[in-house]
């Protein structure tokens, strides 16, 4: 998140480079980014695959996404220019003789650098090959500089709290921490980094920013979109595992957190997991009344039909696994005793929309006695996508000979203008160029997010839901989820 | 201010009824609200003057007026409507015969509304004459019924704080407080309501609407234009009594006063006196410390050449009248203490802007240290006039790939719509109808109002500032009006 560091020569390795992730995000990302200047000055992509395909082949594929997927126009110069950084190379992930052809490679661009470069190694392949790759890498001192070289690994990051100490342990025999950047694509949104700035550069939100003035705080990511292809790896994964334990978890943090003394990387990290160790862990026999678990049957979104989630390809016909979650924690820390923090997330729901909910408390007295039923609580919504703007909902009088308030809401949209805000991938892969890993998650918060959900995913786990399928698709979830907060007075807003 | 109220059949009768307020401000107020079927089902207005004019002539002067003047259209059939109400009744003000033939013509009123009328008096008319006209309704008992006869009252409430007692000492002779409406239209001005709604119709500013989170408090109420026809009144008036005693200590008022338990007018004066209390008086060896007077020389508005001030008409070429006053005041109360309320309000500025400042105090603590310099404090703005708007300044963060911040602006306009937005005068006529005294100041508050800016009154009526004029027309004021806020630290924003 710094500015202004004069970059390093980079070679950027990317494994899976012809999957979805490449094509969709990576590409673009770095597409974009050498057109507003801020690749290193000498910069090597290798994009690694394992069918035998030529430089001009690979090229060609990349430059048609890129006309789909670049946020900025492709045009012939600029291509022209991004495309002779790009060197395509066949790899096989497990077989040592790949990575010692590799190794030849890029200490071939180190030559042309005519010093060692930095180098990034982009994991964009399935959990299962981690520590493959992982393994080979050491093996072959391919990441010998731990100063010069770093690893991004995507989520999901373990399965659970085990696996992902394994994982961690398993990364640690190759790389120290501070070279493993674990990506978080929402922490790279622009609206979710505006929650720092929102939060701790303005003097008049930090006073209200606790039980004594907030009621609750809601999390939601609701997706219209259902598994798509991805059906056989939803299977295992499911909303919670997918969704809770990253993303809303992540966003948890930001809202939650104590003011950092400064921005730098370890000190963000250091106040993010302490969140993460407030948070009240749900007993076993407590999850039913502090989580819901939902999945969608047929329904209707936007007029047009939808198949019910077992109805999708590679979904099994009885299948358990949850499209939709929502938990109510508690953090027992001083600022946030018995304030709920309600997250949920869901796919094929009503619409997409992702945003949080600062509900504050209510007047203590009404001076308004009149229209007293009418009053509002007043509340702030951070709406992160596809709306990336913050409202402050308020009463006001109105206008009239009486004096009678009526709520009404003031809104900021500092992206506006979608053209000049960066998709998150550029950000997150210019801080692992720079080397800043404030944005990305630190073996510690992975570990607790896991220990957060731990009990929760066990007893999901072991008990079938015979409710399945328990929302419409085109819905807002199951009924449990209305009553998750209704029992406490409020509503999901 | 309160609703839904049904109006008893109500006689108003107008002293002055030819004079620049009624045609400007009064009749269109009336016409207003009989469109909007505000007005009491029975009502007269008795248009009292010197001159010996016809109904005929007097209506057609209203109803020419009204086509300036009204917010709302004169259509036909709403004056054919609203005309048959209008009485004029030659008057003079000194003669205790006409007074008799009124009271002959108001029982008249009576004896067709089928009961005893409530009478609402209205003295549009200079100050010098509201004791005699006080004396004439009390000998011949024009206004023999306290529940239902009322007399409102223009400012200047007297020249200063014992003329002001004696004034208030002689309308008792006649009127009980309750009867009396001390009118200052700025009271009833939308967005100077809206003050009261935003402040205690939310949970989320009270909080910070203190010592500890304001830094300082700024009123300005800039005028464009200069004295206009009113020179030889104005010489003898000036700033300091023709703004700040009334209009700037009222909206600091409502900035500054404790939450009232209700909006019962009793309560609502009971604050707003508390607040007036509670300004430190300036001793008068200090008068020089806290407060600047300016009159205005030659200058530019728009782009067209201004007179000075001893240069427009009825004023002398060595006038000592301010034309333009700035304060500050402090209020010693638990709430208050040290924040400076910074008041300043002049003729022939650079442009006519009413508006409330609440400046926020900076950041303990800056998080964001790389782009400490950037960071503006928060700060409230509530523009009263021409803009009528909310604004909150915050920073957040600049879109893109760093964390950079900015300043930026939140925007809530209640009343863009102007059609909607009623006449202060609508509002208070309205309130003075139904018998609602709380945006009319009370004996106390007037006299309190007087005593507060007591000591400036009596050195600057006893000094002759040698350096007048010194402001150009068409500036923000003299020098010394933004030293007195720098040598704090602060400007006038």
């Amino acid at each position: 998140m710094s500015e202004n560091k004069i970059l390093k020569p980079t070679t950027i390795i990317i494994f899976g480079a012809t999957g979805d992730l490449a094509k969709r995000k990576l590409f673009p990302a770095f597409y974009n980014l050498y057109i507003d200047g801020r690749m290193p000055k000498g910069f090597n992509i290798v994009a690694l695959g394992r069918a035998d395909n030529t430089d001009e082949y690979f090229k060609n594929y990349i430059k048609e996404n890129l006309e789909s997927f670049s946020r900025k126009k492709v045009t012939a110069e600029d291509w022209a220019g991004f495309q002779a950084h790009i060197t395509y190379f066949q790899h096989q992930l497990d077989e040592e003789e790949s990575y010692k052809n590799l190794h030849k490679k890029l200490d071939s661009f180190d030559t042309v650098y005519g010093t060692r470069g930095n180098r990034l190694f982009y994991l964009s392949i399935g959990p299962n090959f981690v520590s493959t790759i992982s393994n080979h890498i050491k093996n072959t001192s391919l990441a010998s500089d731990a100063e010069k070289d770093r690893i991004i690994i995507e989520k999901p990051f373990g399965h659970n709290k085990q696996s992902a100490i394994e994982l961690n342990s398993l990364l640690a025999e190759t790389f120290e921490e501070e070279q493993i950047y674990r990506i978080d694509h929402y922490l790279g949104k622009e609206t979710v980094q505006n929650i720092l700035a929102f939060r701790f550069g303005n003097s008049i939100f930090e006073p209200l920013w606790d039980h004594k003035h907030i009621e609750s705080v809601q999390i939601t990511v609701a997706e219209e979109v259902g598994v798509e292809t991805r059906g056989s790896f939803y299977e295992q994964t499911g909303a919670l595992r997918d969704m809770i334990q990253n993303h809303l978890l992540q966003i948890l943090c930001m809202i939650a957190m104590e003011p950092p003394a400064s921005i730098e990387s370890g000190e963000i990290r250091d106040r993010k997991v302490d969140v993460l160790k407030s948070i009240r862990r749900i007993s076993a026999d407590k999850v039913d009344y502090y989580a819901v678990r939902g999945q969608y049957g047929k329904g209707t979104i936007n007029g047009v039909k939808a198949k019910g989630y077992r109805q999708e390809d590679g979904i099994a016909e009885d299948s358990n696994t949850e499209t939709f979650a929502a938990v109510k924690f508690y953090l027992d820390n001083e600022r946030w005793q018995d304030v709920p923090f309600y997250v949920r997330t869901g796919k094929k729901m009503k619409e997409k929309h992702s945003y949080i909910t600062i509900q504050f408390k209510p007047l203590p007295h009404s001076t308004f006695s009149e229209s007293s039923q009418l009053l509002s609580a007043n509340r702030l919504i951070i709406n992160i996508q596809p709306l990336m703007d913050i409202r402050l909902q308020f009463m006001a009088k109105k206008p009239g000979l009486s004096l009678v308030l009526k709520p009404v809401e003031m809104i900021f949209d500092n992206f506006a203008c979608q053209e000049d805000t960066p998709e998150a991938y550029e950000t997150l892969l210019l801080d692992a160029l720079i080397g800043d890993l404030t944005l990305f998650m630190r073996s510690d918060q992975v570990e607790e997010a896991w220990d957060v959900v731990k009990t929760i995913q066990e007893a999901w786990e072991n008990n079938k839901d015979s409710s399945f399928p328990n929302y419409d698709a085109g819905s807002w979830g199951p009924e449990d989820s209305f009553a998750l907060v209704e029992r406490q007075g409020h509503n999901w807003v």
